[in-house]
């Protein structure tokens, strides 16, 4: 009995920034699994900044989505259907199928998760790609080391929010920006950083020689344009920035900073990274979050939006310097 | 019996462009050296863009220069009085007393050099702190590999032209800019680099497509400025960047380049050095280095001006990406 699945599809590729006719919606009807292969519904999918880039033509790091093709990101579902023994029905795994509402596929494709450690989404949060994400970037690429002073921009988003967590886990004095007076709260009331600020509210590099006035170790950089020129003045010597995202630029190119020269005369090191370089690291970043997790050292804030037709407008709200999410942007799409 | 000696001093700082006015001449008197010193008379001194960045005020990785005060830099000279058993007269040393005729310094503070492998002023370029900046950025902070593909901005400079024999002695293919027909010349007669064009004929971009259509792995940037976004353009994934320099920027600040979110992209980076960090090294790499320009595969190319009048005039050339030299400026200043 073939079931019935809606996915969302690119319609057109965006010129500048993307708007909802970019998005089309279609009607598929799955067939049943044949031997090796699993049929799942989604629970929720993950909607991310990075999705932007794949929406353009051309070569880069993950292949570009294609015109009239369903789209694809990360998803957390339930096995409905099963052809493979090592993936009973009801079983919880994560995938890149998301942007719809079941898939059929071969069961190397899916990765089991326990649903009994945590919630199914927040496998798309703190212990999914995006935490993995804050994970790499702090340790991995910025070498944070225990009692550095750190600055995370995007600090209240998806990535932003766990690199607080995990770099105040580590022993960290963590400065933190975001775009409003709710995330600012969210900042200082519930992940306790020890200095937030809004960064339209005055110049952040004010806002920065007041938190550190001897200087930041590293900057954790989700966004770019004039917060990442506002720290590259205020590294200290041989300091490290961890280059993620760069949200004032993903729709239209920004200038680059005007003090790059202080790269050399400050020995600084910028360096970008993409987490599917080091998604073999994902079990061993869960087995060191899991007991955190659990023992309420870690949270994981949440933004929900219901269902997959409003998938389209929660990806377009993580665009803006204004989004509206606190944490993970989870669209959930059945129970 | 008092030496004479005429030394530069700091008459002003600079805003913006320095001009000869920030530059002032005395005439000293040199007493006899003590016991533990030497007199020293200077044979060339060298004079370097890095220097624009003493003569501002606020801290910097070296000290700014004082107003009043005689300036520094390298040079090489020799003991014409000692007071010191292991620097008898006639020995050939080097030292940061560069700016000045002569000086008298404890024994400790000038280094020996071995006068009959090379010229004194060799001393300053391709085996000096010249040649070791180009050995650092390559090797230490680019990680260079044989076979890879290198650009070089700046490059019939001194930093530059070591850079590129360096890298083409390590197997590499070598792109490289200048900005003169005859430093083009020189980069394709006499370092026969694999590819030269003056970035000013055309577009950057345009030369490197042409030359590296595969892109490149490494960005050796002296410059900065507009060849530091056509780098970014066409750097490879995981491509390295070794900032020595930024001649674009030195006197007044240039917009940054508008592509730096590729860095995340392509997983690149960007890293700035000082080569003072590296003076422990200089023997290592003196070593390493004497035998090629013994044997022929390095040259020492070097642009002279005589005397010390002429080398506030010859500094400030540096500064401008028309300079006049090619190769090492060295300044005169007794045989």
């Amino acid at each position: 009995m073939p079931t019935r699945s809606r996915e969302v599809r690119l319609a057109s590729r965006p010129h500048g920034e993307p708007t909802l006719d970019n998005f089309s919606f279609a009607t598929v009807y799955l067939p049943d699994p044949v031997p090796g292969e699993v049929l799942v519904r989604n629970l929720c999918m993950s909607v991310d900044p990075y999705m932007r880039g794949r929406m353009n033509e051309g070569k880069s790091y993950v292949p570009p989505f294609e015109v009239g093709k369903t789209l694809e990101g990360g998803a957390i579902g339930r096995v409905i259907s099963s052809q493979d023994a090592s993936l009973p029905e009801g079983t919880i795994v994560q995938s890149i199928y998301g942007w719809r509402e079941a898939f059929i596929a071969p069961a190397s494709k899916v990765q089991i998760v326990d649903a009994k450690v945590a919630t199914p989404s927040t496998y798309l949060g703190i212990l999914g790609v995006t935490g993995l994400t804050a994970w790499v970037g702090l340790f991995r690429i910025a070498n944070l080391k225990q009692g550095e002073t750190i600055f995370i921009s995007g600090a209240a988003g998806a990535v932003g929010s766990a690199a607080c967590q995990l770099a105040k886990l580590h022993g960290c004095h963590v400065i933190a920006s975001a775009g409003s007076a709710e995330k600012i709260a969210y900042l200082q009331n519930e992940l306790k950083v020890d200095y937030a600020f809004n960064y339209r509210d005055g110049e952040p590099l004010d806002h920065l020689k007041k938190a550190a006035p001897e200087g930041i170790h590293v900057f954790f950089d989700n966004t770019g344009g004039p917060q990442l020129e506002a720290a590259l003045s205020i590294l200290r010597p041989f300091g490290r920035v961890a280059m993620c995202g760069g949200v004032a630029g993903y729709n239209t190119p920004v200038p680059g900073p005007r003090n790059l020269i202080l790269v050399v005369s400050k020995r600084l090191r910028l360096e970008g990274f993409i987490i599917s370089d080091y998604f073999k690291e994902l079990p061993a970043f869960r087995a060191e979050t899991i007991p955190a997790l659990q023992s309420g050292k870690l949270s994981n804030r949440e933004t929900f939006v219901d269902g997959l037709d409003a998938a389209p407008a929660a990806f377009l709200d993580l665009l803006h310097s204004g989004a509206h999410n606190i944490g993970k942007m989870i669209v959930k799409l059945s129970d």
